[in-house]
């Protein structure tokens, strides 16, 4: 009776949001997981490292876990499994180049030898259960991107993990749209496709386009020494900047630990076409003269501790700027980065450095697919039902309405949002209830032990500092045998504000005269009566509100 | 022997920053001051309100300051009036919407009575020692604003402000470039112009082109209420709106303070063409048809305190979000705010609104000009020497280059910093030295009293917290009487975490047992000694670094 059994979809992140895409496909007794990722924190989550989806609803389904199916190697779609292999060591499945990523992340949360990892190629399937995960060749801007198609006793449900359609893609090969249509005559029930830029017309410009532009910088800046910045993992993107290092005789070196580790792995598995004698090591380039060099380096998101910040704000061991260097920043800064690669260039430009980037040429494109691209894929997949994935919910809305313009129905089409429950059987699709699901906040070692109460105090802390009241208390005599003692940080310069942390003594001992001298000590009513008296006086002379915190010692 | 004398330049503010304008013009014993402006805080300086320029110079040359001319009203440009002017209270001078705005702000601070402001026209000029200043105007995103010509005794400076070149803008008015020209031919020793879109080709759009925009939205969405969110200070735009709104026979109500105090400065001085009956009282809105509606609002930057953010997160009084709502976003984010935007827009379209914005229709133009524009005014004013200004380093290059292009040479043109000075001749210009100059930060009351120290204070406390160990020693026994106790804030979940602090306080009890026990106690190695033993027990178990503060009394 097969036929009336539902499987569920429950997305777990990457709806509403950028990053941390995580879906569980569950069928009966078969569960299987497709992404793992981690998001950066939002501006509010002060001292926050990462991000990861909250895995409650993991634990209920635990011994159902058939493994995790991975479409690409970047971190929003990674980053969470070392932290879900903590709790459920399930087999991992992805391409070469994916796991190879992978596994420089395992090793640093050594898992190395206990993470199960078994490596398909686009054309491949595995069966994991009731389910059939077929790997489908797509474009990106990370190599040996995939496609899942999910064989299920329901139908076929398509996920495009995140992709573009490049026809003249570095690698040869173009997104298998051959496949899609093949899987859309047939049929598809539901799918599931990448809204990133779905609030942009057209199409995305081939990756090879950027390869003329590196011809072109190249062959006019002959006398320059190039720093080309990128994302680490876009090893398409090295390639071409390797490829015209090549034709104009250059060396290319490489800084950024993340840049070498994805390129080492890229190397090793053959992504890589490297000519002899071209890649010298960072130690090297003072061998060379300078117009006979390229480096390549992290750092084009202006990140704080990036090889380029450091190289801009002359903190880099080995790399000066000059006014004989062209930067290149091949790459737009993501949303909320914009001011910290803009301060980059300045300070690269303050230094006499000749710097392209984002507004002067076509020195990046996006990895994403744009409107016309996703109006293709929906018309080459047909599906019966569709629910676009990855994107804030402006992308989910747009992305809903170029499948209104391809002629499907608003009913068949869900705007899901992460812990939903979507039941899909042959003939119907609907959202049938919700789980536990959000974010867990992920700083140094501590997974979830930073919440709203800790970051409240942060935010707090930020903004205005903290006053300390201190004192102790006689418990025999009770009376106040010493302090109160001000300690303020992050409020005001201290030494230059005597007169006020005198005066706040002074209020803070009234309140202390008042509640103590022999009395029974009621000491919630000493300590809201410091808080309020303090932060009273406080915000009349500044207009500012420290956390004030009464600390009462008993001897 | 005046030939011999020079005229000096000391820009203040408002290079290598977007904001905080001040330039200090000085001959011999007179100073004028050209615009003075606050800028935001970075995203570093946590907790600060506002940032305005160092005026330490202006101590020195306090008795010579003539007055302050303005350019426009924006907050850039007029924002740290109040500040100067409660140290020298000098007449300034400006146009009549330009001390409209001013008012405002005056009376925030108390000074409506103390300020001597006088009003000027464009066209019309004012002596202020050896200099007399020229009103010229111009175009820009908020009306009444002007070029400043400054005739010196060492030849005419020419100061843009911030402008752009409108041939069909709202009051009928393009900036004066014939009277640019006629300068240029007689000569202009300097021209000091905007940079603030140095890097975007072309020409910017009219103001006048989104009136056409307002025409098509409100034509399509007539079964709907309308609600659109601009800059306050840009009445040239709300009068576009309102013009759509009478066409369409709807009501206009306005939400949101700084928009309510604009308009009404703008209605008052008749800079408003406003039909009968058109403006209603927001707490009216409840007795129309809502298609028979348009709200203009604050917010469109997603500012968290704003209307329209509010309105998005359903915190707002009287305007509740419905899918009959069409919300349009006449701005683009200001860098640095595009998260915050966007947010606002996912919260909008949840709630079932339709939403226009930057993205999708010619809803907004910047009040910048362009490079061709700029390439015309350097074309028309043909300066001796040029300074690009009002931008970050990348904007002034750029601005540089286009400057070469219209004939210049390098060595003609000043890539200034603030605190610089230029020292001008009829026949020389060069840089001469340094004036003390940098950021004040505004903090509630408190001006400059948010330095370094408190900031690097509140990032610690940010990123991790604050771990505080207080204990009490018996001054005659030196024994340890209570304590080590152990308060946190901002670092973990205490209730979630006891098992942590209670290692925490048998680390830090470890090392007053070590220092105290009746010996002679040296406090700063017992201070130091918690802070590294605790510090590094807590990097060692979570890999985070709170702030570590011991806290001693004696009794």
């Amino acid at each position: 009776m097969k036929k009336n059994k539902t499987l569920k979809v429950i997305p777990l992140g990457g709806l509403h949001e950028i990053g941390k895409n995580l879906t569980v496909f569950e069928y009966e007794n078969d569960v299987i997981l497709l992404d793992c990722g981690m998001a950066f924190p939002d501006d509010d989550m002060l001292g926050v490292d990462i991000v990861i989806p909250d895995i409650t609803y993991l634990h209920k389904v635990a011994d159902k876990i058939r493994g995790i199916v991975l479409t690409h190697g970047h971190e929003d779609h990674i980053g969470a499994i070392p932290y879900v292999l903590k709790e459920f060591n399930v087999p991992v499945y992805g391409t070469r180049l994916t796991l190879g990523i992978l596994k420089n992340k395992l090793k640093e949360h050594g898992l190395t030898n206990s993470a199960k990892l078994n490596t398909l190629e686009a054309g491949e399937s595995i069966r994991l259960g009731e389910f059939r995960a077929e790997f489908i060749h797509t474009n990106h801007s990370i190599a040996d991107a995939v496609a899942i198609a999910l064989h299920t006793p329901v139908g076929v449900l398509l996920h495009t993990g995140d992709f573009k359609i490049d026809p003249t893609p570095i690698d040869g090969d173009m997104i298998d749209l051959a496949r899609i249509g093949e899987l859309g005559k047939k049929g598809v029930l539901a799918l599931f496709s990448d809204s990133t830029n779905a609030d942009r017309p057209g199409f995305t410009m081939s990756e090879s386009s950027i390869g003329q532009t590196f011809d072109h910088l190249f062959e006019k800046g002959t006398d320059k020494r190039i720093i080309v910045a990128t994302f680490a993992s876009n090893i398409h993107r090295v390639q071409q900047i390797i490829n015209a290092a090549e034709k104009y005789k250059r060396k290319v070196a490489v800084s950024g630990r993340s840049m070498v580790n994805v390129l080492n792995a890229a190397i090793e598995l053959g992504y890589m076409n490297i000519p002899k004698n071209t890649l010298i090591d960072i130690d090297e380039i003072g061998r060379y003269p300078k117009d006979k060099l390229v480096i390549v380096t992290t750092g084009s998101q202006g990140e704080e501790m990036s090889a380029l910040t450091r190289i801009a704000f002359s903190a880099h061991k080995k790399i000066n700027i000059e006014p004989t260097d062209l930067v290149i920043i091949s790459a737009n800064p993501i949303p909320g980065n914009e001011k910290a690669v803009s301060n980059v260039v300045n300070e690269l430009l303050k230094r006499g450095a000749e710097v392209v980037h984002e507004k002067q040429d076509n020195v990046h494109v996006s990895g994403h697919a744009c409107q016309q691209e996703l109006m293709m894929i929906l018309s080459l997949a047909k599906p019966k039902y569709f629910i676009p994935v990855h994107g804030e919910y402006n992308h989910l809305c747009r992305h809903r309405d170029l499948a209104l313009k391809t002629g499907m129905e608003k009913k068949d089409i869900f705007l899901m949002e992460i812990g939903q429950v979507l039941e899909l059987s042959r003939n119907s699709a609907k959202i049938t209830g919700t789980v536990p699901s959000g974010k867990v906040l992920v700083d140094g070692l501590g997974v979830g032990d930073v919440g709203n109460i800790v970051l409240r105090d942060r935010k707090h802390l930020a903004e205005d500092g903290i006053i300390i009241v201190v004192l102790t208390i006689d418990k025999t005599s009770r009376e106040c045998v010493a302090g109160p003692d001000i300690i303020s940080r992050g409020f005001v310069y201290v030494r230059e504000s005597e007169d006020l942390m005198d005066a706040v003594r002074a209020v803070a001992d009234g309140v202390v005269q008042q509640c103590v001298n022999g009395r029974n000590i009621d000491w919630t009513t000493l300590k809201n009566g410091i808080k309020n008296e303090v932060g009273g006086f406080l915000f009349n002379k500044t207009k500012r509100r420290p956390m004030i915190l009464p600390i009462i010692m008993e001897v």
